[in-house]
């Protein structure tokens, strides 16, 4: 049997790349291990196999056509054939499954997909995208403002709605419900959606701008759906779904469906998997798997993250700050005809940070406040209006300090998150 | 505000119970950092709220009511109000969500979660589990012999098709496609489903023992479900759906269509958030998912591993023994009407690790031989058969060496194996 080590192999136009950092096990070298790893994600398993013919080695096994003993970096080239057109659990299965658990490695991290033209294909993409949910908004020159509703449940559905209302009325674009709030016993989702939607139709008649708020229908399929199709006929345009904890087999049916809905995607979870350095998935694959299922807005991280204790603590960008930018970069990669994911920074933000926030992500970005609205010390309305007093000021570039003399709401803000 | 530490707090019946392994980031100590996941995983966040009344907060707050600095371990108990009944993607992406990206935690793990009935009552659980696999397969008295077709993918489905039914004939009861097989090019789903059935039915009139093959429906969820139910109106018994891969609302879903078919749950990818015992979420946590959802069998380790490389590696069982058990153990829990799940052990078998299996998981058991049956020097056939004479042996508590003398194809494969 030949090997799965062809260093001189140039990946096919139709291949798929899979870039693994490796840890081998101590006993092992990392040109042997990639070998397995090639092996046990494509067609081999851990003994010689008489049923695996030569016609069959050579036309599907993986290549491993790349090894930097320095970095521990390894590339493997995958021929098309391997993968179902449009299943990502079945690429899942195959490149980001078995690996994990060899006892050949110690830690591996699936760092990228290389997708080709030919396998993009095959997927829808997001259906609005940046352009698209710019659209809807009628908001082209600044981020959009996002508001999560706080606490994350206890509120009635009235209270939900007054509160959407209220920072919708005073600068928010987009109003969300929190990732544990499906439909609770004292708040249904029916009830939440037939209230909101109400008031954030009055706040957009009052305010001569369309809002958007996205009702989480994370739950079993069949729920989904039906919570989906009922935000659609009481005219809702979005719903959020937590692509993590739902599932990529849920995220892909719902797309497909097209029912015309903006899909908001949070991604409570991920971390148990991403954030491990060495080990796990990449949230940059996380990310280009979103785009191509058709999710339209992706929480990508907020690089100044949530600041726990608040006060007095310097904001850390280095290596977080690495990995959002080539997350969102490359999630502007030109993908053929999918369109683009619009970012969306959201946990532990607040006024102070937006100036960084827009420096280091740019303008095509969805910026979420929960308690950075809702924790203002005057409260929701005030928050939302120093949000967006905060993001007036970037945009027409004077410094925050400067901007917050002549308005109160923002001065009270930094004034309280910054001592 | 009153805080989410209460050490003399008694979980109340209807509660729910997180046990979480926890290493604080450096500057915090243990019970402030239980205290910001108890927040984050229900109704608080990083700052005070002016929207979070005391009213919410006593009914709906987490309780963190057991820490101990020693073993790094907290317990927090949630009011069931939380939950939504029956939605596995909101419980998680509430208590197993947004607590593993906090900057508080270095590293944190979700090592068990403990339901009250109340909560569990909601759930199907399994249509089968062990007692309903037993009786569709009539065999009460030994594990069930299962196989992987190999190579993983490549076969056309006639091959396919062929070769489950040498091993069908050769003593394995359960034939299953491999996770990365799903529809391919080469071999499409629904011709693998008639080819496959057909020889089936003619091993199961031959041998007079009905058989089973779980055929990979992973995929996004309206596919999945059509091709469930092709398995059913062509006569078959068993489905085989990748959990993490496609996600927990699919698996609900499927369960909650009620086809009739045996759901057989493979777990490629676990091991990106399951294998670092400090980061991430417990095998446990997932097999107890799994058995809320309504998995019938399920893959839950082998103990003695991929035998990466074979020859002269020794059994290490510690740990890993150890979780399993309990993991096996736990499933058969007292779970009110829910039905128990069978395990599967598969990965790295052969005939020689099969007394030492079953002593470690006892019988009730399917274990599953890929390489350990198409790998046998003498072919599948010889594989099967030698499986089938390693089962047989430790029934009749021969020792293996002895009945290799009168079984030669058990006597080949301990030699080629154990060499």
């Amino acid at each position: 049997m030949p090997s799965y080590l062809k260093l001189s192999y140039k990946p096919q136009k139709n291949d798929i790349v899979a870039i693994y950092k490796v840890e081998p096990s101590r006993e092992l070298g990392l040109k042997e291990v990639a070998q397995k790893i090639a092996a046990e994600s494509s067609i081999g398993t851990w003994t010689k196999l008489t049923t695996l013919r030569e016609d069959i080695f050579n036309k599907l096994s993986a290549k491993v056509f790349y090894v930097s003993e320095k970095r521990k970096i390894i590339k493997i080239s995958y021929p098309i054939e391997l993968f179902e057109p449009g299943n990502i659990p079945q690429l899942l299965s195959s490149i980001a499954g078995n690996v994990f658990s060899m006892k050949a490695v110690k830690n591996l991290r699936l760092e990228d997909i290389q997708f080709s033209e030919k396998y993009i294909a095959d997927f829808p993409g997001p259906n609005f995208g940046i352009e698209g949910v710019r659209k809807v908004l009628g908001i082209y020159n600044r981020p959009i403002i996002g508001s999560i509703i706080k606490p994350k449940v206890g509120l009635t559905p009235k209270e939900q709605a007054i509160l959407a209302y209220e920072v919708f009325k005073n600068g928010v674009d987009l109003v969300k419900d929190d990732e544990n709030l499906t439909s609770l016993s004292f708040d249904k989702f029916e009830s939440r959606v037939k209230n909101v939607l109400r008031l954030k139709k009055r706040a957009e008649k009052e305010t001569g701008s369309p809002k958007l708020y996205a009702f989480n229908i994370t739950s079993p399929v069949d729920v989904m759906l039906q919570r989906a199709k009922f935000v659609r006929k009481n005219g809702g345009r979005c719903v959020m779904i937590d692509i993590i904890s739902c599932g990529w087999s849920a995220v892909q049916y719902l797309r497909n469906q097209n029912l015309g809905l903006i899909l908001h995607g949070h991604r409570a979870g991920h971390s148990a998997f991403t954030r491990d350095k060495r080990h796990g998935i990449s949230m940059l694959v996380v990310a280009k798997l979103a785009r191509l299922a058709g999710i339209d807005q992706l929480h990508t991280g907020t690089v100044v993250g949530k600041m726990e204790g608040g006060e007095n603590e310097v904001l850390k960008i280095d290596e977080l700050l690495k990995e959002d930018w080539e997350g969102i970069d490359k999630l502007r990669e030109n993908w053929g005809k999918l369109k683009a994911v619009m970012p969306i920074a959201s946990g532990g933000l607040h006024p102070a940070l937006v100036p960084q926030l827009l420096k280091i992500l740019g303008k095509d970005l969805i910026i979420n406040f929960g308690g950075g609205i809702h924790g203002h010390p005057q409260g929701s309305q005030a928050g939302a209006r120093a949000v967006q007093q905060a993001v007036e000021a970037v945009i027409k570039k004077i410094p925050l300090n400067n901007f917050a003399r002549e308005h109160k709401e923002l001065r009270e803000a930094l004034d309280y998150w910054r001592k």
